[in-house]
């Protein structure tokens, strides 16, 4: 059975201007890998509402499971909430355990619950909240799509709460052979063997070292014994 | 006049399963942002055929200028070329030019011009060829979309060669106030800022340090004296 599959849809002008490097994708990446979940695209858009309006609607409709990073903080520029309640024709206010929440979090650090906080307590209807333990103000889930923070350190926080609420595919194992050869050398032989286990992911990924081409060459399965055949195959080929 | 736009296109299943971190995004969007080019999405999809196509087409209507990273090499998962040249409906084939380049580079190693290799100079109708001064093997350039290598050193080194042939805009200026409060306290003042110079862009960037909140204000904008007007005014709300 094919694994779940998922995507992700980055929200910020940040990442688009060059001004910060996301680090969320890579992140979600490894660990969706780990949970045999098939992350397959990554959108980056910027803080523009119908652009999210429409990624998000694509996504949705077209993966089991998305994740959104960014754009859920107090200030104008953070405009995820409404436009995720938009592509889902969901009206969104202030809910009363979102405010809860924060208000809790802002008497104990002897500040403010002002308007602009109070737009953290912002949930589309419908919504399942999603706990922030670094900095109180929650993500939420709506249908398939999971809305989190852009702050890598609350996002990954968040992630670990989702991740074990999925339903995971068989884990996908991998196993790497460098050869120091060029690709052009390997493609050949290494294109049939592709061919013959197409039930495998295999990738090679070129690299250059000390003025010497090579490749890692990445075969990838949810069945060890076949992973395990096809590596054994890959290595007689170029030991050859 | 608004800036021509721009989005990018990273082709390859070793970003999406965490197994490689992609290093281009970051790269593209700063050079753009220099160039005054509004880099506006960025989507990741995997070695599959429908994929790219989809994405291409979608991207090459929506956008001015796109940029393609990855899956141009001689090995079987490099299937970028023919789906660019399927999304245009053009026949793709090994061109003249982009041959002689490869026997010319093979000549003076002393490797063989393979099949494997013979797939670097299939080309779509109509392309014209981008220079790979690293390691020879050319990307191409058909109707708006630019499509580049995925190793870094030779994605950057086909980008300059292709930003100086694009129209950009005015350059982007921008500065930054670091303003050690929390966000939420912020938020206020600045969405009235920003709603009055609604010609800028007014990002917060917020950031936790020694246990302290705060918050980098960036002021982007073509126009000089704007940026500086807002820059001026935000100043004196936060110094009061």
């Amino acid at each position: 059975m094919p694994n779940p599959t998922a995507a992700m849809l980055v929200i910020g002008d940040e990442i688009l201007s060059g001004r910060t490097r996301d680090a969320n994708m890579h992140y979600l990446a490894t660990e969706l890998t780990k949970a045999g979940i098939d992350l397959q695209e990554v959108r980056v858009v910027s803080d523009d509402p119908d652009a999210i309006t429409a990624a998000v609607k694509a996504l949705s409709a077209g993966y089991d499971t998305v994740f959104t990073s960014g754009g859920i903080g107090p200030t104008h520029d953070d405009i995820t909430a409404e436009n995720v309640a938009r592509a889902f024709d969901r009206p969104i206010g202030i809910r009363e355990d979102a405010r809860a929440l924060l208000a809790a979090h802002y008497a104990r650090s002897g500040q403010e619950l002002n308007e602009a906080r109070l737009r953290m307590a912002r949930i589309p209807d419908g919504a399942t909240l999603i706990d922030n333990p670094i900095s109180t103000a929650p993500g939420f889930s709506i249908k398939n799509v999971h809305v989190m923070a852009g702050v890598p350190s609350i996002f990954q926080a968040m992630l670990a709460s989702i991740l074990p609420t999925l339903t995971g595919g068989a884990p996908v194992l991998s196993q790497t052979l460098e050869i120091n050869r060029g690709e052009g050398d390997i493609a050949g032989p290494l294109g049939e063997l592709a061919a013959r286990y197409s039930d495998l992911s295999i990738g090679s990924y070129p690299f250059q070292r000390d003025g010497c081409y090579g490749a890692n060459i990445v075969i990838r399965g949810q069945d060890g014994s076949r992973v395990d055949a096809a590596m054994a195959e890959l290595a007689a080929i170029f030991s050859a």
